[in-house]
């Protein structure tokens, strides 16, 4: 199907996939006097005195800003922040749908740092949660972290972290399903951007030891030299412990996991066919995959999962941002940190029991009603139990 | 009623006066390929190649952010960011129910000139508007100015040009119900605020040429040195064409208006008795007038208007902010102009025909369902003659 083609025109018919509706009455003086003027003044003295009341008597409780910089949306790239707000608002109608979140979209017209940041720190006020969204690598990760440090709000990067928990989840799964064990096996992340790094940060937390990065310039490793910045630089130390050199190809050869978050086509049946015995291919570039899932088997893959709703195993991030949201927001978490990402892995992939566990069904679907709840629990769960809960 | 009480109940019950709702449909795969991935590419890629298309492809068109930095909402001063947020979320209900005007409240956490009027630059492509509200005089006047050079959609200080609108269009009224010309009188301006300054100007541009402010330092005038700022010296040099000195009391003898945005009692039933015969009082401190309109009749006032709905002919910005951005947002102006604001006080002071205008009825009432169309229209039509149309 002619997915652009349809969806521009819907875009046009639509003109705005979100909107604002009034929750309080407004039909007589009297409900202007309580909503509005003179009656307002109470619930704004009452916050004046304990501002946390902003999240009891306001919006706040259930409001998150989805805000980009416009420089790294979709496959697109640097398209600017006009350009940037269909994606934006696609987002603030999917944390509705699948999270019951209130999600506002805000695109900042600045590629510089220092200015994005004390933007979003200078209105981060007026939420109660910031998912950061298709920001490149690796301003992403400055950005993150300063503002983790200068709000009292939960500030998550989905593109990273979202993407991160999905593929654990599915990765435990599919590891268990031909038996091998997290700690043990070798994985090799093709990809060294702002996923890619996350992806490996979360896997190694959750006890994943022989991992290697490879980016265009082949495995990432402590001491190269060319195509490397700073983040790489962190990854090559944190990462592949063996210190393999060379191309994909090459570190490939005896791998047991590819998660791939990097361009079409990178993968052959070739390649898939030198990893070991019952190889798991998560083939994630989207809407074109690293490999298609009938290739990756024809080369022995024994699990294989895409970005892509019409092949199984999707990982789709709508399966995690809007359940750990939701659980952050319900106990007003400070941060989401990664006992809670951790935890909401966990328990999407205990929603697929051992019966129904297989090689096409590793993670559940994206319209599965038990993934808001399960996820929402068990991050706020998580939230309680290491000290990031306020209520 | 106990307002107070009744609100802060509302509010907790409320839990936020408004929330987002969503427009495209979510519920298959195939929805989600149209609203969000791989769909939502193509007109991201529209916008990219032409940013105007983001009024036609989001919900940009329809979208107006009110932005405060807590400095002077209501009464109540300087209560910060999150405490002005109930504020904020009730003039964005008022926005939806009154305008149809999808509005996001954005409280700022800066007093700094400068740190504001970038955060606001740096977001305003994600809107059609920008309504600033309850910011501090003489901040507010820099702040809009350089909002209004540095950004190419609509920027409204409300506190100020709503207010200004609304007078204008009460104030012709009675005028001609006592069968005197604007340009003709003598008026009295008690305040030399925000809300003061845009006042005395919108009825300047309108025709008055005689025209006092007053503060708690008496009249402003050309030269007085005495709580004087910028914004006053301005004020002193555009205003008072007879230098006129002294205390409030002293420059009224003899006025034919009075027009109070100043504080509780600042107005005696003697003072009134001092002014010219038909005497028009339009006095507006809120919730707790300059005069009672007994009080002020009791002096021989002819015509009274208060901001409070308990009394007739109430000073009440919704029915002007809704509209003008209807208006605005409806031709894609890029500025609300004088020519707008002096076309919306017309419209508005046309909506009580000659038949109906009587001393207790010169303003029409905010539920009066004719006064959103009326002023948008009138709006609109005055940017397409003055030029600031683009659709």
């Amino acid at each position: 199907m002619d997915y652009a083609k349809r969806s521009l025109e819907k875009h046009a018919e639509w003109r705005g996939k979100i909107e604002i509706s009034v929750r309080a009455p407004l039909d007589s003086s009297e409900a202007l006097s309580l909503a509005y003027t003179p009656g307002v003044a109470a619930p704004c003295l009452e916050i004046q005195k304990a501002p946390e009341k902003s999240f009891d008597l306001t919006r706040r409780w259930n409001t998150v800003a989805v805000i980009t910089d416009g420089t790294a949306v979709l496959g697109l790239g640097d398209i600017g922040p006009e350009a940037a707000m269909p994606v934006m608002e696609g987002k603030c109608a999917l944390f509705k749908a699948f999270g019951g979140v209130d999600a506002v979209p805000i695109c900042v017209d600045s590629k510089d740092v220092d200015a994005f940041v004390e933007t979003v720190r200078l209105i981060s006020k007026s939420f109660g949660g910031i998912n950061l969204e298709d920001i490149s690598a690796p301003r992403c990760f400055a950005i993150e972290q300063r503002l983790k440090a200068c709000t009292d709000i939960p500030v998550f990067h989905d593109d990273q972290h979202g993407t991160a928990v999905i593929m654990l989840a599915g990765l435990k799964n599919a590891l268990k399903l031909v038996g091998k064990d997290l700690s043990a096996v070798r994985i090799v992340i093709n990809g060294a951007g702002a996923a890619a790094t996350a992806v490996a940060g979360l896997l190694m937390t959750a006890g994943a030891s022989d991992l290697t990065l490879c980016d265009r310039s082949g495995a990432v490793w402590n001491g190269r030299t060319d195509h490397m910045n700073d983040a790489k630089r962190e990854l090559a130390f944190q990462t592949n412990p063996h210190q393999r050199k060379g191309t994909l190809s090459e570190v490939l050869t005896g791998a047991d996991v590819f998660i791939g978050v990097s361009a079409p086509g990178m993968l052959t049946t070739e390649m898939v066919r030198s990893m070991n015995r019952d190889a798991v291919v998560f083939a994630c570039a989207n809407p074109v995959p690293e490999i298609f899932p009938d290739e990756a088997k024809a080369g022995g893959a024994a699990v294989v999962s895409t970005g892509r709703s019409d092949y199984p195993n999707q990982v789709n991030n709508v399966l995690c941002f809007p359940g750990i949201f939701r659980g952050a927001l319900d106990v007003r978490a400070s941060d989401i940190n990664d006992a809670m990402k951790l935890a909401a892995a966990d328990a999407l992939a205990a929603l697929v029991s051992e019966d129904e566990l297989c090689a096409d069904y590793i993670l559940p679907k994206a319209f599965d009603p038990r993934v808001r709840d399960a996820v929402a629990s068990a991050a706020a769960l998580a939230a309680r139990e290491s000290g990031v809960s306020r209520i």
